[in-house]
Parts: C-alpha cells; sequence; structure tokens
C-alpha cells in the first residue's frame, strides 16, 4: 500500500540478497524507519520485541529467517538441517499465540525437505524463492479476503441510502500486518476504491496502541475517514446506532471458529452481538489451526507489564520519542496479549476462499482438503 | 481515607472559611498538590477540567461553590438570590452526565429558601453549614454502602475456601470520587480491614486513566493488592475465572436501574453476564435520577479529541509530567465520557439504604418516598 507516494510492501531482501529488510513498526506514525535483519538472533528479535507484528507478517518474517539462518549454516547437510532445525525451534519461541509462525516454518522446512539432495547453494536459493512465494500468496490472499469482504461492505451500503457506512476495527490488521492489503482492512480499502463513503472507528488497542498507532496511520495514508476511539467506546457506539459492522483479524482461529485475536476482541464481540451488528473476522487460512477445536486450548501469551504501566509517545516540544509512566510506581500490572472470542459471537470468517459461518462444518465446505 | 499515615477527605473549607480547598487529582498518583479555590470561577473550572471529578465529589464541590459565589454576591436581597442562581446555572453547566451535580445545587438553594429571610451573614452560614452536612452525610453514605457491600464479598469469600477473592472494577469510584470510602471501593476497604483476603483488578481506564493513576494510587496507600489491566483485559480474565465479582460507581442511575457509569462499563458488565459473575453498581441515592425511566434519555458528555490522542505520565529521566501524543498528527479522535448499562446486566445496586435488584419496584422498595 501507499506511504505518501511510494508503494511499500512491508517485508523485502535486499538487492543482494544478504539481508531482510522490514519496517521497523515500533517507530510508526512517529518515524518511518527501514531496517535491515542479517542474522538469526536479528530476526527473533524483531518478532518477539515486535519491530514486526500481526499473525501473517510474523509468519513470512519466520519463512525469511530460515533463509537468513541458512546463510550463515554450516556446509555440511547433516550440521545444515540441525542448524536450520535449531533455528526454526529459536523463531517458534518468539510469540506463542499467532500460529502462522508454525505453519510459515513448517512450510519451509517441507519444501526444502520434498526437493530431495541439493546443493548448498541449491538451498539457499530454494528457501528464499519459498519465502518470496510464501509472500506473494499472503498478498494474494489478502486481496481476494478485500474482494470477498467486499461485497459484505456492498450489501450494508446499499440499505443506507448513501450515508456513511460505519465500520469498527481493533488492533492493526492492515497490511502492516501482513505483506499487503491486510485481513480485517482489505474489504475496507477495496470498498474505498469502489466508491462507498465510509469511515472507520479505529480502536486504540491498549497496551500498545496498533490501534492509534498503525491502522490510524495506514489509513491515513490511503486517505480513508477515520477516528481513533478509546477501546472503551465501541459498545456505546453500538448501542447509538454508530456503527454498522465490525472487522478484525486472527492470531488463531480453531477448526470449530473460536478466535483468538488481540485482547479486548471479545468484548466487541459481545457488544456487537448485544446490539444486532454483524460481526465479521477476516483470515488467511495460514491463521487456521487445524489441530485445535476449542479455543480455550489456545496459548495466550503474557507480555511485560511495562507495556501497560508505561507508554511511549511523541514529545512534541523536544521533538522526539519518549516513554512515560503512567501509573504508581509501586503498582503491578498484568498484560495478556490475546483473548479468544467463542464461535457463537462471529457472524462469519472472511477467507481467501470465500466466507463462511464460525462452525467446523462451514470452515471445511471452503477447505474440503482438511476435512 | 489515608494518604501516607495522614487521613485526608476530598474536600473541605479553610479555617478562615474564604477558600474551599480540594485535593488536584489532575496530578496523581506523581504529585499530591491541595489547591485552593477562593472565586465560582475556579470551583467550575476545577469542576470541568477535572480538579475533581467523581459523581458524589462533584456534587458536593458545586454545593460548596455556591457558598464560595455567596462570599462575593452582592447584599441586597433580590441581587443576591439572582448571583446565586447564576452561580448554580455556571456550575450546572460543567459537567452534565452526573446527576449528583443537578441534586447537590437543588438542595442547597432549597435548604437555603426552606430558612425564610435571613442577614446575609446567616445566609452565608446556612450554606457554609449545609454544604458541610451534605460532604458528611455523603460519608455516612459510602460507609454504609460497604457495609452493605461487605456481605457480598463475605458470601463469595466463604465458596472460596480462603481463596483470594478477585474483584474488578472500573474507572475510579474510590474515595477520591467522594468524600471519604467511596462507593465501588468502600465494600472492598471493609472487606480488607475485615480481613478477608482479596485483590483488584484495576481497570486503566482510559482515555483519563482514572484507574491507572487515582484507583491504584488509593488501593496502593491503604495496602490492599491490586493489579492494574488495560481495559481490553476484563473479559479474558473472566473467561478464565480469575474475577469473582464486578463492582463499579455510577454517575447517574434511573428509576429503573439503567446505570450511566465511564465509556467501558458497558462491555465489562456483557462479559459479566456471559460468564455469570456477579455484577454490581455501589451508588449513594443521590446518583439516582428519579425523573428519568430510560438510560437512553441520559445525555452522554463529549469531551475533548486531546484527551484521547495525547497522554499525560511521567517523564522519569528528568523527573518532571509530561504529555505525548500518541497517533498520527492527522487522525482525529472522539471521546464519549460515559456508557450505559441497561439494568438487565446489573446483578444489584448497593446504596446506602441496602442491596436491590435494579429494577423499579426493588429500588422503590428501599427509596418508598419516590413512589
Amino acid at each position: 500500500m501507499k506511504v505518501g507516494q511510494k508503494h511499500y510492501q512491508t517485508i523485502w531482501l535486499s538487492k543482494d540478497k544478504r539481508r531482510l529488510e522490514i519496517i521497523d513498526q515500533r517507530k510508526l506514525p512517529f518515524e518511518f524507519v527501514i531496517e535491515g535483519l542479517e542474522n538469526l538472533d536479528q530476526v527473533a528479535i524483531a518478532i518477539q520485541d515486535m519491530h514486526v507484528r500481526g499473525a501473517p507478517l510474523i509468519g513470512i518474517t519466520a519463512a525469511y529467517g530460515l533463509y537468513i539462518a541458512a546463510l550463515s549454516a554450516p556446509l555440511a547437510d547433516q550440521l545444515f538441517d540441525k542448524a536450520l532445525a535449531e533455528a526454526a525451534q529459536k523463531l517458534l519461541a518468539t510469540r506463542p499465540t499467532a500460529v502462522n509462525l508454525r505453519w510459515a516454518l513448517e512450510e519451509q522446512l517441507q519444501h526444502l525437505k520434498a526437493q530431495g539432495r541439493q546443493s548448498y547453494e541449491a538451498k539457499l536459493e530454494i528457501l528464499a524463492k519459498h519465502a518470496q512465494d510464501l509472500a506473494q500468496e499472503d498478498v494474494r490472499n489478502c486481496y481476494q479476503i478485500g474482494q470477498h469482504g467486499l461485497k459484505l461492505i456492498q450489501e450494508i451500503a446499499k440499505g443506507k441510502d448513501g450515508k456513511v457506512v460505519n465500520i469498527l476495527t481493533h488492533c492493526n490488521a492492515g497490511w502492516l500486518a501482513c505483506v499487503d492489503h491486510g485481513t480485517a482492512t482489505s474489504p475496507i480499502y477495496a470498498a474505498f476504491d469502489a466508491g462507498i463513503p465510509l469511515h472507520v472507528w479505529v480502536d486504540e488497542t491498549r497496551p500498545r496502541n496498533q490501534g492509534a498507532r498503525l491502522t490510524a496511520w495506514e489509513l491515513g495514508q490511503h486517505g480513508i475517514p477515520h477516528s481513533i476511539i478509546a477501546d472503551n467506546t465501541g459498545g456505546h457506539l453500538m448501542q447509538r446506532g454508530m456503527v454498522d459492522m465490525v472487522i478484525v483479524g486472527s492470531d488463531r482461529t480453531t477448526r470449530q471458529g473460536d478466535v483468538a485475536n488481540k485482547i479486548g476482541t471479545y468484548l466487541k464481540a459481545l457488544a456487537a452481538k448485544d446490539n444486532n451488528i454483524p460481526f465479521y473476522v477476516a483470515l488467511p487460512s495460514s491463521t487456521l489451526d487445524w489441530s485445535l477445536s476449542k479455543g480455550h486450548d489456545i496459548e495466550i501469551e503474557e507480555r511485560g507489564s511495562e507495556e501497560v504501566t508505561y507508554i511511549e509517545g511523541y514529545l512534541e516540544a523536544e521533538k522526539k520519542l519518549a516513554s512515560v509512566r503512567l501509573s504508581p510506581q509501586d503498582s503491578p500490572a498484568v498484560n495478556y496479549a490475546f483473548d479468544v472470542t467463542p464461535a457463537r459471537l462471529v457472524t462469519g470468517l472472511i477467507t481467501e476462499r470465500g466466507i463462511c459461518a464460525a462452525h467446523e462444518d462451514a470452515i471445511l465446505k471452503l477447505y474440503p482438503e482438511r476435512s
């Protein structure tokens, strides 16, 4: 998508293919910084400390991470395989909730294995190429999610007689969370490009404020009308008829349709249900965890309490970023990063293959190969 | 309640009775500042800009405010009455949602009128004395709320076999929102003093963070175990069995039991209902709006968007308070301060006269004089 007038994706290899380049999302919207990652440690830190975030992008970064690790792996076959397996373990441990991480690592390792015995140079080429293929598959999937979701927004717009369609989203499931287009934002970009008048309520998404920082920024860069709200506000807006639909992303969705997503998603789903507002989850199938049935079994990442008790922002007088403490020095804080929205609260899943109910039978109709 | 080892209330007259003294709550928990208010404008600003906040304290401040206004009112009866009526109008306009404001102003004006014709000095004395009486009535009411609520917590504690009782609260309905004890916190203080092991989940309460700043501070000063959480977190905690009850305050409750309270309260009530967790609202009867039936008719204050896009905190390196911008410069924000929790989601109201269902008949049984 556009940054200023230039088109960007969130991740790419440098021309000499020795370096993985990403947008360091910790600095947005205040600074636009490209970061180069040159070894496995740097890639692992970039995922763990959220230089990159969002389930799809975490997966793609990990896929590239295996290639970066391979660049300095021993040449001998057995040692190479061992180094790659260890790299996969290290990357897998960076974030526990997003299933795309495991999916992408397995994709890479299985793809390499499927090519049979290869020279060291060929293996590097296979890993680089497959990471790029996975990235471009993500772009295509996100685009398709947009096309399917567009129909839902068109349907709502029909009933509004030219009045603005109000869409609420939580966290950042935008192009910054993917390679391009985004998941939850993809139908929004598609509807905007199709000329439907719309306005997006952007949950700021405490504690890390991905909504206020990233979603607001990317919508603004694309010229889409939006307003930032405190996470507390969505219920009130729904009660007063100011929300027509909710679209969120997902970090992991079970085969029964329970949705793990950024903490607070469950509260918005409850409010949507209570006010008869459609609540959609947009996700590429790489986010579906076919091995899990019940959302209760999803491991929920607990992050450092300082993400709650401190916040970073722009100190305008001194033109610099600064972190301020928000609470009494002696008060502890607890920081769960995700929650699980039960399938019964989800109106539908928007996938790259189409829209389905959040229900095992309906999901399997779209993905019969997983039956 | 205690600040360090010293006992404080939130509001009092100076010894010479020329000045209203308050704790400037905008500086907490970083600085403890006593502010003197010497004229009507200063009192109105203190309410509007939230030097004082919380429905009960807003009411008491307004009652004292009429006395402060009277100090510089013309002596002649008619002009005095006119000045006082204008002062009441000015104070009433400071915050639209809390009904205690109107209640306290009417209490003062009617009380003064009921004393018949009086000298200027006597009128001052009557206003000062009645404001103090209203303040002490608030203290007694809050204490009683604590005693009634204590029974609920004792009941829950019985079922927990000595394990810690986890109570979630939203915003600050603590002693800082009242004159002493608090409303939602009063049962918590009573239970703690009674030796019941408990822990409080403190919603930080964006955008103004009254939970992280004020509730955490006052619980900490009293030695009560607590953890600050992002407002997004409560639903997840309830799903995982980590909350035994919710207690919040109210800014206005209708005679049918619909509860206006800090934005986000409705979302927690939905989550409590979804997880069969008792959801109580603690309020003195001055918060009941007998003139309103439906919560939908409550005017919801919309505050400045900069409360969402900027946040104040403590800049540790420079040992000072600073305000940082949280979002892109061009992204607008919307800031509703309250929402309405429908009575159907409220397990019960804890009032100074006892606990009742959030239902007109039950409320009127406690307050038969309002039938």
